[in-house]
C-alpha cells in the first residue's frame, strides 16, 4: 500500500540527532551527544513521596480526567515563582501546563502558523523548535547568534524586510551555543520587537541553571503583551514526567487552549499534583543550587580538559549556565567526518549542522556536560582530543 | 496588541461542549453531560504500590528522558492483548504510546491531513476527533449513522466521488450514539475500502466495555495495512495519566514516531512504567469485568428509568457496551431549549447538535451513564422527564 500523507511530512527528515542518539546507546560509549540531565541529582525519594501522598489522599480525583489549562495550584506556583525571581507579573490564567517546553513550540506553531509564514530563528538554532515549527512548514529565517545574542543589525533588517510571525529565542544558555543575551541587548532588541507587527517567544528551559553572574531579565518584563514564555521542570526537577508550561497574554491563551485540547486534553494529572506536592514538601531553590554546583564543576571539568588536552587552534565556549559547550574546530575541518572517527574510539558529541537549517556550521559540534560525572567527562575529553588531533593531521 | 494568528484558528471555535462543562461543574448539578469514567473503580491503591515500585526499583531511570516510542514491555503487553482478546497480529514496533487517544488523533491529523483533504467521519461524529482533525483545515464529509453502523451505500458513493485520505470510526458503542457495527457491515466496509486508495482510522477507546453480545473483529483484521487502532487506557485504567496508543503499519509508524517526536518528545515515562507494573501485579481481566458489571447496571437503570418516566414518543438508545445513551426528541422539540430548561432544574446533557459539523441533530442529545452511581441517574432522570414534559408543553 502506497500512503498519501500531509506535504509537511515530507519535508521533516527523520531527525539525523535521533540516528546519532542511537550510536550512543551503547554502554561502551561516552556520550556528550544528548541533553540529558544528570539523573543522580533527581529528587527520587522526594518524588515518591509526593506521589503517594495525593494518591492515597485524593487518588479518585488524581486519576481522574482534568482541566486543560492544568492544576491551578501549580499555575499559581509558576506565577508567583517568575514574580520572585524575575519581577515578573503573570496571572496563572496566563500559564497553561504543557507536556514538557516541547509541547509549548507545537502548541506555538499551530497558533500561529500558517504554511509560508516566516519565523526568525537563532543560528545556530534549537534543534526541538525547528522540527516542532517545521510540521507548520513556515519560512525559517536564521539570524547568526554572536557572543552576546542575536546579531541586532541582521534582525532588525529582516524585520523591516518582511512580515514576521514571530522570533524564537533561547535566551539563557542557548542550546546549542551555551550564548546568554546581554541585558543591553535584551533593552535592545525590545525597542525593535515594539516597532514591529510581531511576537517573540521566550524559551527558557535553562534559566534557573546559573553558575555566574548575575540573572537578567526576561524579555517579559520589556514586552508584556508581545512575549510568550516558554518553561520546564526537565530540568530543575525531573524529565521524565513531561512537565512544562507556556505562559502567554489572555488573547493567546485563548487559542493555546483550544490547540492544547484538541491535541490532548490536557497534560498528566499525577503528576501535575505530585510535582505540586514536591515543590510545597520540598525547597526547590536548595535543589537547584545543588543542581547548579554540580554542573557548574562538571562544566569546569570538561573546560579544563579541553585547554588541556586539545590542540590551541579549537575554540570552544565557556557559558555561564545550562548544560552545553559550542566547540569551532578550524575551518576546513568537518565534525561530521570527526564524528565518525569518535565513535569507533567510544566517544560522541553532535556535529553542529544539524543546528543551521541552512546549511553551514560544518566546523562546530555541541558538547553536553550535564549528563556525564567528572571521571567520565575527563576520559571522553581525552579520547576526543585524540580523535581531534588525528583528524588535523588528516587534513593537512 | 493585534495578535496575526494562523487560519485554522479562526475555523476552531472555542468548544461548545467546553461552555456546557463549564455549567456542570456546579455539585447540585446531575451532569449526565461529560464522559468521565466512574472514579470509584479507579484501583488506587494497586496503582499506587506500582508507582511506588518502579520509583524505588528505578527511579534515576523512570525519571529520565526516554524514547519516542514509548516502554517497550508496555507495547509488548498492548501487542499481546491484541493478539488475544482480538486475533490481532501487532508487532510491537507497530505500537507507539500516546497521550490518550486524543493525541492519536492529532498525530493522524498531522501525517495526513493538508489543508482541504476530504475524510470522512460519522454523522452524529466523535466531538474530540472533529477538533483534532479540524486543526488541519480537512472538508469533513459526515456519513449518517444507522443503527448497525455507516450508512454502506453513502459510504461507497462518497469514496467513488471523490479522493479520501480516511474514513474515521469509533466502531464499537460509538461516541455519541452508542452504536456497534454489525459484523456483516465490518465485512462490507473492508470490501469497499480495498477497492479505494484510502485508509480507515480505528478508534476504540470502548471497546472492552462491552455488556452483552460477542466481542467482533477489528477492521485491521480485514484491512491489516489499511487499518490504523486507537486504543487507551483511560476507560480501562484511569484517564488522569492520559496514555493510550496507536496501531499502525510500519510505513505510518515511521512518520507517527516524527510527528510524536515534534509534538512532546515522548509520553511521560513514569506512568507508562507505573502502568506497565500494575498490569503485571494484578489482573486486568477482573478488573474490566468489574468495571462492566457496574456500567451496565447504571446502563439498565437509565435505560428502565427512561422507560418509565420520559413520555411515550422519546426514542431511546440501549447500547450493548461504551458510557453513552442517545436520545432523540419528537421533530420540532430542541435540546438545546431543553438544555437551557434542564440546567434551572439541576440536570445536564450534551445537545446532539455539537455532533454534527454540517448542522442538524437538533432534537437528539447523549446522556453518560457511567460518571453517574445508580442514585444519582434515577434522581436525574426524574429531574429531566419533568423537564421533557415541559418542553413538549412548549412546543404544542
Amino acid at each position: 500500500m502506497k500512503y498519501r500523507f500531509a506535504d509537511r511530512m515530507s519535508t521533516t527528515h527523520k531527525s539525523f540527532i535521533r540516528e546519532i542518539l542511537k550510536v550512543t546507546q551503547d554502554r561502551k560509549v561516552i556520550s556528550f551527544a544528548g541533553g540529558l540531565p544528570n539523573p543522580k541529582l533527581f529528587p527520587v525519594k522526594e518524588f515518591a513521596d509526593a506521589c503517594l501522598k495525593v494518591l492515597l489522599q485524593d487518588g479518585e480525583n488524581v486519576l481522574q480526567y482534568s482541566t486543560t489549562e492544568g492544576y491551578l495550584p501549580l499555575r499559581e506556583y509558576i506565577a508567583q515563582r517568575y514574580f520572585v525571581k524575575r519581577g515578573l507579573k503573570a496571572n496563572p490564567d496566563e500559564i497553561l501546563i504543557t507536556n514538557g517546553s516541547q509541547q509549548c513550540l507545537d502548541l506555538v506553531g499551530k497558533v500561529f502558523l500558517n504554511k509560508g509564514d516566516r519565523i526568525i530563528i537563532e543560528r545556530p538554532g534549537y534543534l526541538g523548535a525547528i522540527q516542532a515549527f517545521g510540521i507548520f512548514e513556515p519560512e525559517f529565517v536564521p539570524i547568526p547568534l554572536l557572543d552576546d545574542g542575536i546579531d541586532i543589525g541582521l534582525l532588525e533588517k529582516a524585520l523591516k524586510a518582511n512580515q514576521t510571525k514571530f522570533f524564537h529565542t533561547v535566551i539563557n544558555f542557548q542550546n546549542p551555543s551555551g550564548v546568554t543575551y546581554s541585558r543591553q541587548k535584551r533593552e535592545r532588541i525590545a525597542e525593535i520587537i515594539k516597532n514591529h507587527d510581531t511576537v517573540l517567544v521566550e524559551d527558557n528551559p535553562y534559566g534557573e541553571l546559573r553558575f555566574m553572574g548575575e540573572d537578567l531579565p526576561s524579555m517579559k518584563n520589556y514586552l508584556p503583551d508581545r512575549t510568550i514564555v516558554l518553561g520546564s521542570f526537565s530540568k530543575v526537577v525531573t524529565p521524565g514526567l513531561r512537565l512544562g508550561w507556556i505562559c502567554a497574554a489572555p488573547d493567546v491563551m485563548e487559542k493555546i487552549v483550544v490547540a492544547k485540547q484538541s491535541s490532548d486534553l490536557h497534560s498528566n494529572y499525577l503528576s501535575q499534583r505530585a510535582v505540586y506536592q514536591y515543590l510545597k514538601d520540598n525547597d526547590l531553590d536548595d535543589h537547584v543550587l545543588n543542581i547548579r554546583e554540580v554542573y557548574k564543576r562538571q562544566r569546569d571539568t570538561m573546560v579544563s580538559m579541553i585547554e588541556e588536552h586539545f590542540p590551541q587552534e579549537i575554540k570552544c565556549t565557556k557559558p555561564e549556565g545550562g548544560m552545553f559547550l559550542w566547540v569551532t574546530l578550524p575551518e576546513n575541518v568537518s565534525s561530521l567526518h570527526l564524528f565518525k572517527l569518535a565513535t569507533e574510539k567510544n566517544v560522541a558529541f553532535v556535529p553542529g549542522r544539524a543546528f543551521y537549517v541552512d546549511g553551514g556550521g560544518d566546523n562546530t559540534l555541541r558538547l553536553n556536560f550535564s549528563n556525564s560525572d567528572e571521571e567520565k567527562i575527563e576520559e571522553g575529553i581525552k579520547r576526543l582530543a585524540k580523535v581531534i588531533k588525528r583528524a588535523l593531521t588528516d587534513n593537512r
